[in-house]
């Protein structure tokens, strides 16, 4: 039977008006407060920041890419070297993903977005070859060659990159499937689930944490049958994956009816959604982690958070920043965020200059460890809504 | 009278058996020791780099280009910022080259490779379109719009950047051309050396001082005249600048036969020059300050420094390195050279991580800084040549 000896997650207030709640989920890495936010270090790294940036921007925990690590340099390398920790140089809390979201959504440019419910139905995967009950092939996007991707071969990865907190494999279906065909994924990644609950089990020695995942697409009825699933079952946490629906509203909906029937005393973890509007609301739905590429990405197209502006962001490309000579957030208490002024962090854009990148992924990872922060401390004093109308006041 | 009076050049020591020294070099932005190392802020920035890192691994200067700053941002805009010590966060010593250089050798790919003696005749750098006794015309690369550069103009630009050491408008010739063009063009330097001098002096506040520029060629003869120049004319301190030859050789011949002449109480920097080896053969014949792209440069291409090395570098795309889990060099003490594995970096070089241009960067600059330290502490202790065979055993 699965214990997790190492791990804990506990409780420290629920709000008696919604399901949010803060807690601590201890990991052999250290303990984190929740709700907190996991920044993407896809390939082994956090896209142009170091270690000691994302210590510095005040990060608790980061997570890493199985399908990019199996692909390149292979998990062999990385527990030849020591462990996924070791080999960036992160020892903190870390989680890995399964390898499904990406197998099913990369192979084609839009898919991902399509999962997500975004754009139109997206072309045929060309580099997803087979879906089968014992896994899924694919053609390796580094070098073409095919491969494999089975529960048991999921986990056996997960346990050679060693992060903490590890997710079961499960099919993402993409939104615009029909929901006999997302019925049939969903009762297949429950089976999935199982013989990953397995081979976890075979090879357990309490230093790792598994999740289960929540799939059923935008369809109540199937999200709740597969919530009671990974109730049901020895996982650690539960994640809520897949395609949610095309509009705010529609996520909502679907999460407010369907995790409810998951563990209530389990840690929740929401796969690939993350910005600020999104942790107001599910925050207040029962989310307690959350991860996106986001942060980073946008700081790579010259476009910053920043608190109470509409629509989240500023993007630092814009000519109106030309003469501006405020920083971007001195709230945020590191030099990225105060010592440049945005006429300086512009110039840098436009002169193709790397340092933009850098400056603007410390400072948006630094505004949402801030806003996470903030988070954290308003649950306990009912004060979600009004932090939400300082960060933002305009939605 | 141009007397610099915040600014000093002291020699500490003189080594008696060559011509190596060590100094103290002050500045309104603080005081720096020589031999010293001055690190690219190209388009101000020091590409990959922020302030914080520079400070990390122990920099003590750094210079900005007056051609990209002029044509992007703009000199005004600058100015209107602050000054380039507050646009860019570096509030230590700086310096800005006059444009010559740039002007002379970006018009065409190859010219600053021919102008450094590398490689075959140039064709013709389309881009600059006049050079007369006024001043030299040209296209900028950002937005084709036709600018004159004169020595009044460099003047004026290097005023609004507000760096604390500027250098004369100068010619920069190839190292093809005859011996009357170049002797030609050696007088014309000194001409607008005079002309610098003058429009400087009409707006000195004494935050600024002004080196003059030893030109002519691989001719010992004419390089010795134009060190005369200088020597007799009110510039704070003496650059070696402009082709000096086609080998390691021909480079030291020049420099050995040239440089006596020139002024033996000011610092002497020389310009575009600073692998290791350079290092160690130019302090000994008086050279007081460095600057260099490669450190950065190098490191965009996966290249790193490192102590001991036949060539210098390594190349860390090199797949000898995947397996290897060594740091780059723990000496330098920060955790850019300690913290990662030859094959982390190895992976984010081809996994296409733009962390890998950070940590090398980093540590490519902590070890230039830690050789030129070594050399300071060197001269005094007649230790240049066992230090030297430590860093260069294979030379």
């Amino acid at each position: 039977m699965l214990d997790y000896p190492e791990f804990s997650f506990e409780i420290t207030h629920a709000d008696p008006g919604s399901r949010a709640r803060t807690g601590r989920l201890s990991t052999p890495h250290g303990t984190i407060e929740t709700p907190n936010y996991i920044f993407c270090g896809t390939k082994a790294a956090i896209k142009g920041l170091s270690p000691a940036q994302m210590v510095e921007a005040r990060t608790d925990i980061i997570l890493s890419n199985t399908y990019h690590l199996m692909l390149q340099p292979g998990a062999d390398l990385i527990a030849e070297m020591g462990g996924l920790h070791k080999f960036m140089g992160w020892d903190g809390p870390m989680l890995t993903d399964s390898g499904g979201f990406q197998v099913f959504s990369l192979g084609e440019g839009t898919m991902a977005n399509e999962i997500k419910g975004k754009g139109k139905k997206a072309t045929e995967n060309k580099n997803l070859l087979k879906i089968t009950e014992e896994g899924c092939t694919f053609r390796s996007y580094v070098d073409g060659r095919k491969i494999t991707l089975t529960p048991e071969s999921a986990m056996e990865i997960q346990r050679k990159l060693g992060a903490d907190l590890l997710m079961q494999f499960d099919e993402c279906t993409p939104y615009h499937v029909d929901k006999d065909y997302t019925a049939r994924s969903m009762e297949m990644s429950i089976r999935w689930g199982d013989r990953c609950l397995a081979e976890f089990a075979r090879h357990d020695d309490g230093r790792q944490a598994l999740y289960g995942i929540i799939q059923g697409g935008v369809h109540t009825d199937l999200r709740r049958i597969s919530a009671e699933y990974t109730k049901d079952r020895p996982f650690f946490g539960t994640a809520v994956g897949g395609c949610l629906g095309g509009s705010d509203e529609e996520m909502r909906a679907v999460v407010e009816g369907s995790l409810p029937y998951a563990h209530p005393m389990r840690p929740v973890h929401f796969l690939g959604i993350g910005r600020m509007k999104d942790v107001f609301t599910f925050v207040r739905l029962g989310v307690d982690t959350f991860d996106c590429v986001i942060p980073t990405r946008l700081a790579r197209h010259g476009t910053a958070f920043l608190k109470g502006t509409p629509g989240e962001t500023i993007n630092l490309n814009n000519a109106r920043y030309r003469h501006d000579d405020t920083p971007l957030d001195e709230g945020n208490g590191i030099p990225a965020s105060s010592n440049f002024s945005k006429a300086y962090i512009h110039h840098l854009l436009k002169a193709g200059e790397l340092l933009a990148v850098q400056i603007i992924a410390q400072h948006n990872v630094a505004t949402i460890n801030r806003l996470i922060r903030e988070v954290r401390a308003a649950i306990p004093q009912n004060g979600l809504d009004a932090l939400e109308k300082e960060w933002l006041p305009h939605r």
